[in-house]
């Protein structure tokens, strides 16, 4: 247990129920390859891996917006999963309309969006230049990726990255998520997040306090 | 005074002092050549005719953040003021770190972002496509008007858009500008607006109103 003393700060302290750490957890560390890899080999793999730590974990509590929930169905197969276990992972969509973001965020947004549109413009620009001589197709290709970078890598860019955002906020939760832009608003919006690659880790760490809690007990 | 009284829910109704009606007022007012007319032939002008008819105004009180003032101070010939009136226009930043937006308002922002940069991309990809047989200096200029409408027109995109809408929101104030998204966006956020052509029958609206109060009093 000793080298894991770091993932401490995102347990709970107390053996009281209603001392749980809320966790919430994207779509991504199931599915993206450079993180799944943790914990499975694929999506349903990686789940289902999950869904069995999460079973004898008592300090955590589980949440997923009800968009990404619907996102990770679409990778894995519910067939293969050990059924009720699926129900460890709470669906709930956040407040909404009650929740409140404070007003220097929007300037915070509209900064960052300005600047990369700019750059996406520029990228533009420089294809259409380029395009006299060469292939369009080849051109579009690289073009399309240099707009991704400037208008949509390190932003929050989908309702279901919003969804991920506030409902962390809302329930002070740990994000846990391999989402480079979703990690860099939840810093901006005071949400503590955890390195993906420790995921397993995490779960593990949680599992061993759950069972020396139930052992005191 | 009866051809004006559509403006009537737009000023205080009282008399006390604390009745006065808030108004925040872009720099578009008295820069924009479709709008700056109704009050004057060039910003200096219309700027002056506006402190002419403010001076006469005790209903109303008018507010700028000071960015937007700053922009505006670019556009006039300071000189040609009548010195002191420019302090009936006060100069106020909002609140923004006290300031609170429903998280809704998020993700009206990011979803129509997501479609305005989408239809950026394929305005630049049609671009690259034409480039291959037309000059590209012709192209660019025609893309820059394309990416200008997707990605600028009718949304906020500057620092001055917010801090209008949140000034205007902290002091429940009337926005009046000509920019179609910040109107678009000020509806979004519950703040009332009027339409810019009205401003002049606004101000002498609430000079005659003023004038009536003082023979009251």
């Amino acid at each position: 247990m000793e080298e894991l003393d770091y993932l401490a700060p995102l347990l709970p302290d107390g053996a009281a129920d209603n001392s749980r750490r809320k966790v919430v957890l994207d779509t991504s560390l199931f599915v993206n390859p450079d993180v799944r890899t943790v914990i499975g080999r694929t999506p349903t793999e990686a789940l289902d891996a999950f869904l069995t730590l999460a079973s004898g974990i008592t300090v955590l509590e589980f949440y997923m917006p009800p968009s990404i929930f619907e996102e990770l169905m679409h990778f894995v197969d519910r067939e293969m999963l050990s059924g009720d276990l699926l129900l460890l992972l709470h669906q709930k969509p956040p407040k909404k309309h009650e929740l409140k973001l404070p007003g220097y965020f929007l300037y915070e947004l509209i900064e960052d969006m300005r600047e990369r549109v700019n750059k996406g413009l520029r990228a533009a620009e420089k294809a259409v230049r380029s395009a006299e001589n060469n292939k369009p197709d080849e051109i579009i290709q690289d073009l399309r990726r240099k707009y991704r970078e400037a208008l949509r890598e390190g932003i929050i860019d989908s309702k279901e990255d919003v969804d991920l955002l506030l409902l962390a906020l809302e329930l002070d939760a740990v994000l846990i998520t391999a989402d480079q832009g979703l990690i860099k608003w939840a810093e901006k919006m005071g949400i503590q997040w955890l390195f993906p690659e420790k995921f397993r880790d995490y779960l593990i760490s949680a599992a061993e306090k759950s069972a020396a809690l139930r052992n005191e007990g």
